[in-house]
Formats: structure tokens, C-alpha cells, sequence
């Protein structure tokens, strides 16, 4: 059975528990606090020598990192990744965009705003977070205005990707309602067979 | 045939030089000045409404972004990736790696430092750039340490990926003298065949 090491607040986390829990796959989840640091320890870095969660033990000594490469590893050859080249790189490009432009300003913000809650301590980063956090959305907003999913016009791990951070991004302190096509795109991304949230433990 | 929107001192760039080189597939080469923000016009941000290059033009109005995601897909049933799925996941691990913990601080540094030409302005961000930076490059030596490539015993897109940057590091103030196996490996990547240098127009 897959073992996931994982961190409930963790968007990064939350996408694999919402692509196990709808491709129906048991896991067993081991719960590391990234708030003390229990993904630096000696025993956690054999893992993952990154140091970080969510990691995927999908057997013995097989340690799997990086969340958008479990949704790979996880999706091939089912109904959540195109099996068609093109539609497939698409895809591989919404889920680099997401580790590369959105993940790193909008979960940033949301972990120092409301999971650390040193909002003041980190005022003058924030800024910067906020309007690159802000740019990506645009990109997201300009990309759904005519299209219901974010490829192939149909639910694939770019969207699971995309949503993990964008559903909490107000907790990061931006304002979706300025995003009527990404507001949209949520309630379509919820309404999805097995949905959970994400504190579904 | 393929178009290539490039930026010649771009590692981003270059990755997608050196496997379609590698792969000897021809394509016409598009230099886009980031400097003078020609990735930030109307016409260019139609073929990537992110603003940023590599893009590839892989057809009509078929226009493919982000570095990594074109070297899966130009790799895909090529020796450069692995048709194994565990091993393929791992080559996903290491792109992810590299977007997310190596190329925001070692190649930004570099920019910074030796594009840029503004040490001194950003002096304070650089120092946490440094850390991390030094950070990624310890998880690679680690890794390397015993193995001569990154993934499956031979050179896939995982090497291609992650020296375009390390390889220039030194331009963005890291010291790569402390990591034998980094640089052993690095001569190991210099010497596959249909090689080219960043600089290779």
C-alpha cells in the first residue's frame, strides 16, 4: 500500500490526498509537521533529501518527491492525464507554471499570512509575493475566460495542481473576486466525483 | 519545422538547444531580447500570455512554454527519457527540483550578478539566494555522490535539465569547488555526444 508523508495544511500535500482519494488508490498517511521541522530530521531526509513533504513511499526504498511528479506518477494511463503528446505537454507546462510562477507567491503568502500569522514580520516580501502571487492569476484568468478546464476541455491533474492553492489563495490575502473565470473554474473543480477538501484527513 | 523563441544567455533556453541538438532535430531559432521586454509585448504574449521564453512553436498556434515541459515532450520515446514508469517519475522528481528549489536562486543569482551586471543593488536578496542556492547544490552532490547520472544509470533529460544552470553557477557567485561530485559529473554531461557549449548559436 502507498505510504504518504504528508502535512494537512499543505496544499502540496492536499493535491495527492485529492487524486488518490479520486482514482479510489488506499494509502496509509504518516503525518510530518513541517512547523518543527520534522522534514529535516536524518531519519526524514533519507526520504526525501530535499526536506520537504509530500513524499510518496510507493515501495520498499522507493521514495517519491516533488508534488507534481506524484500527479504524474499517479495519473498516467488514467482519465486525469490526456494521453495525447500534445495534450499531455500542456499539461506538463500548467503544472511547471504552477511550481515556477504561482506556488512560490501565493502558497508562500498564505503559509506566512495564516499558518505562521507573521504577516508584519514579513511585510516588505509580501509585497513582491502579492504582485507576482497576482500576475500568475491574470495568466489562470485569461486561460479560463473561454475554456472550462485548463486543457483538453476536460478535469486533469493541471487543474488538481492549479486548484491547491488557488481555492485557499485568499487566506494568502488575494482577492478572487476580481477573478470571475478562476471563480468559476473552482466551483467546477469542486463539483468533481470524490472531491475532498482539504482538511479532509 | 519546429520555431524556437530564444534568449541565448537563457539556461531555460539552452536546455531546449541542447536536446534538440542532441536529438538532431532541426528547428529555427527566434533570439526575443528579455532585456528590452520583447517577452512582454502583445504579439509575444500570445504565443505565452506568462511573458517568458523558451517557447516552442511546435504548429499552428501550437505554442508550448515552460523549459521543462518542452523537454519532456520533445523526449518522450527517445533514449534522453526513460519508458519506465517508476524511472520516468523520477526524471518529473528532478525537473520539479530544478524549477522549483535550483533555478529561482542559481540562475536568478546569475542574472542578477553576471546579466544584470546589479550586485550591489541586490546585495541583501542575493545573500538568501546564496543560502538556497548552496542548498539545492548540496542535494545534488549528495545524489551524485555515488551515482554517475541522475536517474537510470545513463544521461536523460534529468542531467540536460539541471546543468544548464549548475554549470554557469559560478556567474551567479557560487564556489562549485566544494562539490566533487558535481563537478565530475558536469565533465561526465560535457562529453555526450552532439554536445553544445550555452554560447553555440
Amino acid at each position: 500500500m502507498y505510504r504518504l508523508y504528508d502535512f494537512l495544511p499543505s496544499g502540496n500535500s492536499y493535491k495527492v490526498r485529492l487524486l488518490l482519494n479520486q482514482l479510489e488508490i488506499p494509502f496509509e498517511k504518516v503525518e510530518v509537521n513541517v512547523l518543527t521541522r520534522e522534514t529535516r530530521t536524518p531519519e526524514f531526509l533519507v526520504k526525501n533529501p530535499n526536506g520537504r513533504i509530500p513524499v510518496l513511499e510507493i515501495g520498499a526504498g522507493k521514495f517519491l518527491a516533488e508534488s507534481n511528479a506524484i500527479l504524474f506518477y499517479l495519473s498516467e494511463g488514467t482519465d486525469y492525464l490526456p494521453e495525447d503528446s500534445w495534450e499531455k505537454a500542456q499539461v506538463m507546462q500548467w503544472l511547471f507554471f504552477e511550481q515556477f510562477s504561482h506556488e512560490p507567491n501565493i502558497a508562500t503568502s498564505r503559509f506566512w499570512i495564516s499558518i505562521l500569522k507573521k504577516a508584519e514580520e514579513y511585510k516588505d516580501a509580501l509585497q513582491q509575493k502579492q504582485k507576482l502571487g497576482y500576475a500568475a492569476l491574470e495568466v489562470m484568468e485569461k486561460h479560463l475566460s473561454n475554456l472550462d478546464f485548463f486543457v483538453a476541455d476536460r478535469y486533469t491533474i493541471a487543474d488538481i495542481s492549479l486548484y491547491a492553492y488557488t481555492h485557499v489563495a485568499h487566506e494568502g490575502g488575494f482577492d478572487l473576486t476580481r477573478f470571475p473565470a478562476i471563480l468559476a473554474w473552482l466551483e467546477r473543480v469542486k463539483t468533481q466525483p470524490r472531491h475532498i477538501s482539504i482538511a479532509n484527513t
